[in-house]
Parts: C-alpha cells; structure tokens; sequence
C-alpha cells in the first residue's frame, strides 16, 4: 500500500495505539459515545481511547456532518470527505503532529465511556451469503435439498427489523414463542429452547440510491460506509414452526446486536482479496453481478472468532472460550454483489441502512458459526472447559464476536467487541 | 352508537361533507397535506375540503404532536388524545359550531393539496391473514400443500421494505429482477412479465412497546393509531425464483403504495364486527391470542375494492373498471392478534410502524385480490370493457384501491384513493 495512513512504521503519540491489537493507527474506525456525564457524540476509536471529533480541526463538511449523535450524515457525505477525514486524523495523530496539547483533553477512555449504536437504522437486509452457513442450516431444514436451486444465482436476502438493532453490551432477552415440537400435535407459547447466535459481518450504507434507480456492481462500493460485526440472535424452534412460507420473523426481530466501531473501507484496504474462484460446475453470476475489479479485490480476509462466557466460567474467573474462528472469505457473494443485487429491481437504499452477510461460517466445523451448525440441530452438545456443555445457549450466558485482519507487511485492526448476555425470558 | 360524532342526523356546515360518500363529518381522517405554496402538515380531510389542524382551537398536546410534517408524535399520543380531538373537530366543523368563520380561511381544496405519507415509517411488517389469498397462492406456489400446517395457529407475517412505502399518486416504475421460467436452464435479468398489486388493509402503530416487553391481545388496541389502504405491489416472476428460503425480498421492495388518511379505530367503530367463526375443525388460538372482547368485536364489515384504467380506456374517456370487490371480514387474524403476536417475542412496535393485513381476497373470484388469483397464476386473462385482457399489470395500467363502510344506521365512510401508475421499466 502506497497510502501512507497504512504505513506499518506509522505510530501514535497515543501510546496506547502503538501494538493495540484492534484500534491502532492504522484502523481509526468511526463510533458514537458518551463520555461520563456527557451527552452522545461522534467519535474516533485509538488505543484504548476516544478522540472526541468535534474537537478535531478538520474540514468543515465534515465538522457538520458529525455534530449530531449520529453517523448517518457523516455516511452520507460518502468516500471523497472520508478519506480525507482519515487522512487528516491519521496525520493529526500521528506521532510529532504537533496537535498533541491540543487533542489530548477531547480523549475519553474508551472503558469511562457508554457506546451507542453508530447511526439511525432506516431498513435492516439480512443476506445469506455464508455457503457453508446455508449448506449446513439448509441440511437442518431441508435434508434432502440443502442448498436451493436458486443459491448460486441470486444473493438471497430478506427484510429484518431495524427497531430491535442494539449496541454491543445490550443485554438480549430471551424470547417467548409458538414452538411445535416435530412429534407434538400442536404448538405452545413458551421460552425459546433453542436459542442460537449468528455470526455476521454488516455493512453499513453511505451514500443512498433513489427509488427506481439501480446501482451498478461496478459502483456499489462508493455506496459502502464500513462495516462492523453483527450477531443475527435465532430463535431456532420458533424460526422452524414459523417460517414457511414468508421466511423468518419473530425467530429474529426479538434482537439483533452490532458491534459499536465503524471500519471503513479504507482501513480493510490492505485485508481485501480476490474473490475465491466458484468451484467448477458453478454458474457464472449474471452479467448485472459481475464486475472484473470486484471479483479481483471483492473479498476481504478477515477473521472471525465467536467466543462464550457462561455464568459458571464468569465465576470461575475463567476466560471466554472461543467456540469457532471463521473468515469472511466464506461469503458466496461479495458485498458489492450484495449492494448491487439490493437496489436492482430499483428500491431505494439510504445512509444507515445495516446489511447483514448472513451467517458466515468456516467448511468445517472449527469454524460454524452458529450453535444449530455446531450440535447439529443440538444433537451433538459443545464441551466447555468449564466442564459444562451447551446443545444451544443458556440465561446468563454471554457470547462475544470478534473480527481481526492480519497480514504480512500490514499492522493488524480489530472490529471491538459485538458482546451480549442472555436476560431469562419474561 | 351513543357516540354522538357518529349521529347520523349530524351535519358538518362545510358542505361537501354531507353525503359525502368517503369523508362525511362523521370519519374525520388525518393526514399530511401541502396546500399550494406551503408546507406539508398536519390536517383533516372533510367533503372536498382539508382544515389545517394548526389553525383549530385544539388540545395543547394534539396542537404540539400536530406541529410537524408527519403524525408520529400524534399517534404517540395514544387513544385518549385521538378520541378527545375527534370530539372536538366533530363539535368544531359542526352546524352551528360558532367557529365557521374563523376556520374558513384554513380550510384548502384538497384537489389543490399534495398529499404526503401521513408518517415516517419505522418498520414495516406485513402479514398474510386473508385466508382465501394464503389458499389461492399456496396453490400456484406449492400444488399439493396449499395451506401450510402453521397457518391456522400463527399469524404469520414477516418484515417488508419500509423505505419504499409511498403515498398514493407516487407512480411506480416495473422493476426488473431475476427470472427464471420453469423450462429455462438458468435465470436472466430483465423486467418483470407478471407485475401484481396485492389488495391490502394497513394499519398503522401508535403507542408503542419496549424491547422485550410482549402486548397482551386484550390491550393490543390501545396501539393501534388508525388504518389506510395498502397496495403491496408484487412481481410475481421474481418471486417465484427468490423466495425460498428466506421469502419474497425484491419482488416486493420495489414500491408499495399507501393511501394518505388515517382513519381512526373511533371512525370504524361502528363497522366493527364480531371475528367470524372459525370453520369446525380449525383449532382455537393460543392463549396469548384470545380475548373474547377481541373476537366479539376485533374484526370490522368493510368493503374493499381494487379498480383498473388502462392507458387504453382513458384515452377512451372510460371509468375505471372494479376487477374486484372483497371485505376486510375474510381475515383469519383480527388486528388486535396481529399486533400481539407481533410483539409476543419482545419485539418492540413504535409510533409509525405499519403493518400490512396481507392480501384480502373473497373466498371467489369475484373479490380476489390479486392478479395472480383472479387469472389463475396468469393462465385465464381479464377481459376488461375497452376489449383488451390482462394476465398481469401492463405499463401505464392504473390500480385504484378503495375501502367503504357502509351499515344500516350509520353514514358511511371511505378510505380515499390508494392509486398508482405503472411505468416502464428503466
């Protein structure tokens, strides 16, 4: 990488930035928080501290932008003010900037401060791109037909619910529903017993598109304002009672829970990769999905890890035990793909609509990522090293997403936490 | 009705009222609404006629909620407020109020007004209550299982496009999408062949629940702020290749139409009617969707009618032509079950929210309400009186929607217009 935000030699005079296994230098991800006694406000996460944006002499479209509580306008500015807000913080901060006296008293210790959702959701898409994910729940669902007709061809997504999109550290209640055990005659209303996380990446849009209007695959990424870690909660015996033929609905909406940094594009710049060649056999995406540059550097290497910390571990004072490290190079389709697939029948995307990859899980099972791929079907309980074992999640536990890109010649970024505990159903 | 904003002898003094067919003195729906030159805001349709809301002596609350471009922060207000400023407008635009001249000068020709989405919408649910339409389609989606085993116990619904709702007027464009015919080897990319309205009942959310909370199917009225017409334009081609697993996505979120009054729940009050009973056999509800009060008087006697006009029969002068007429009372699902299943997970409702009945058809063809029904999935084309069939929508067909409520003893009321224009795809 030529562009000198990435500089591996680049350091921080925020000490705590330098080796920061998430949010060095390099990273510099967007965030909404509140600093103790103080109201929401835009935000940069270094090291293990907050740099309070407002306070930050840069450029004035921006400064406006982000004087809400919010990012929504800041993503609708869309890529050129980005790059030159990362440009002028990364200078800014930048060991010798000479803006040290001046930024230090607007930095708040990340740890002293609540974080609250990026922006304002107006439509959350949930995809499906995880083929392993979809080859896998598909054998749950449907043994003899995993993977549908359709898979290879269309990037399959459907409508989620945007109220119930919380910040990491929200606790996340059970949900109560119709569940209709296989051998019973009729369903009854009852605590969920199958509850399950998902893994995903999200992606949130900057600049919108019209109604009517299509997005070019070849254009999508310009509509792209970063991403973070979403975990997609799964009633799993609600969503199989419930689902035909509309798709999922209160198996979901009771809960979905993202991680509070926004990555932007250019700080995965150095992580992004070829798209993975379609096995052979596989048909070729229609020419409205298909753009050389996209499937040459559409992809992103980046890992993904779900931790779970039980009640007994927490007492124990064990630490999270990681239950499966994935990589978003499983996604089928690319995020271009997906934006592009979205607005081609012509409806309208807007800044702060959140779309989900879909579960996004490994081929083998070190890396599924959720409970129902693991257990199979919750067939095959998951040892902890508590000594306790889990078919699908208990009250009190609490499950962790994280997200790091490493690579040869680049300092590795993480996400931050996307972290929540189970609440016991109501 | 001992209400005496429903007297029938009542008279409004704006004249057009009387014996106006949709918006006597005894509806008094709200909306938003521009009049030539101004703002949108806040008003109520009365005859031919709009009174700006800003300018009548009302309550302090309505007046502050009022004062914006949408009716949000009023249907937060919840049914108190509602029913207290109905009283108040029907004593107001009364003969004889005393207030004629002063409120004269707000009143604006609603032909001369644009009218907007009555409200920001929060999220957008739509169920699939109307049983005879699940029947119908089940049987041109899945021949040998038309209705699936979960319907009768579930109302079963699931999150649609919210961005793309419009108000009626807006045209919408055909989309284009991913087709594949049954013969086909492969899917193409093109516009739609099988464009669909879908005739709906919209309701609209008023006070609404915290995350995690469920709304007892007793007190699920106290959230309902009113209802519209809602044409949930569908194409059928798309949908018939990308529904599986997740359910209709881009065959739907292209554009959906609302009507721009809200009628209250006070203004149905009389049209109420007992739940119809379920055929023997069915089973009863669960308990977290049974209340007696509910199925005595949850469902409501309103007549719905879907009306086309070709490009062909308007440069003929012709009228539009009823392609259907069918009644609220075919849902299988009162909206007071809707909205408690809707929340029975803990999913939050908010003021603004909308959800969709689904589809309502007549158990025959005389009042289905779609066109995948009426011509049989296509195969028996409407002959319409300008000599031309349809199978599906063509470019510059125009679909009308429109609710009446009529009862012996009681002056009937209507919805207004839910209409649109197809244009071509792009």
């Amino acid at each position: 990488m030529t562009d000198a935000t990435h500089d591996p030699a680049l350091r921080s005079w925020v000490s705590s930035a330098n080796g920061h296994g998430e949010f060095p230098i390099q990273n510099l991800p967007l965030g909404v928080f509140a600093p103790p006694g103080g109201a929401a406000r835009v935000g940069v996460a270094i090291g293990d501290v907050i740099l309070d944006l407002a306070a930050a002499p840069v450029a004035e479209d921006v400064r406006e932008a982000a004087a809400g509580p919010s990012l929504n306008a800041l993503f609708a500015l869309g890529a050129g003010p980005r790059k030159e807000l990362r440009a002028r913080l990364s200078a800014l901060l930048a060991e010798g900037s000479g803006h040290r006296a001046a930024l230090e008293p607007h930095l708040h210790r990340a740890a002293d401060c609540a974080l609250h959702l990026p922006a304002r959701i107006g439509d959350y898409t949930d995809f499906y791109v995880g083929i392993h994910h979809a080859t896998n729940i598909g054998k749950v669902f449907r043994p003899d037909n995993p993977l549908l007709p359709n898979y290879k061809h269309v990037p399959i997504g459907y409508h989620g619910r945007a109220s119930s999109v919380r910040v990491s550290g929200t606790p996340v209640r059970r949900p109560k529903g119709q569940i209709k055990a296989p051998d019973a005659e009729a369903p009854r209303y009852a605590p969920c017993e199958r509850l399950d996380y998902e893994l995903e990446l999200a992606v949130w849009i900057g600049p919108g598109s019209a109604l009517g209007d299509t997005i070019p695959v070849g254009q999508a990424e310009a509509h792209v304002a970063g991403y973070c870690l979403l975990n997609d909660w799964s009633a799993r015996d609600i969503q199989a009672w419930e689902y035909q033929p509309l798709g999922p609905f209160l198996a979901k909406n009771f809960g979905s829970t993202v991680s509070p940094w926004v990555v932007t594009p250019e700080a995965l710049e150095p992580f992004r990769i070829a798209q993975p060649a379609r096995p052979e056999g596989d048909p070729a995406p229609l020419p409205y999905l298909m753009d050389e540059a996209d499937q040459s550097r559409g992809a992103f290497d980046l890992m993904l890890e779900v931790l779970i910390l039980t009640p007994a571990m927490r007492e124990k004072g064990m630490p999270a035990h990681r239950l499966s490290l994935s990589n978003a190079r499983h996604m089928y389709w690319t995020v271009a793909q997906m934006v592009a697939h979205h607005s081609s029948n012509g409806c309208d995307l807007n800044p702060g609509d959140l779309l989900g990859s879909g579960t996004i899980s490994a081929p083998d099972e070190t890396g599924f990522g959720s409970l129902l791929e693991t257990t199979r079907g919750g067939k095959e309980p998951v040892r902890l090293p508590s000594g306790e074992t889990r078919r699908f999640l208990e009250d009190g536990d609490e499950i962790i997403l994280r997200a790091r890109a490493a690579r040869e010649g680049s300092v590795p970024i993480g996400f931050g936490d996307c972290r929540a505990t189970i609440l016991p159903a109501n």
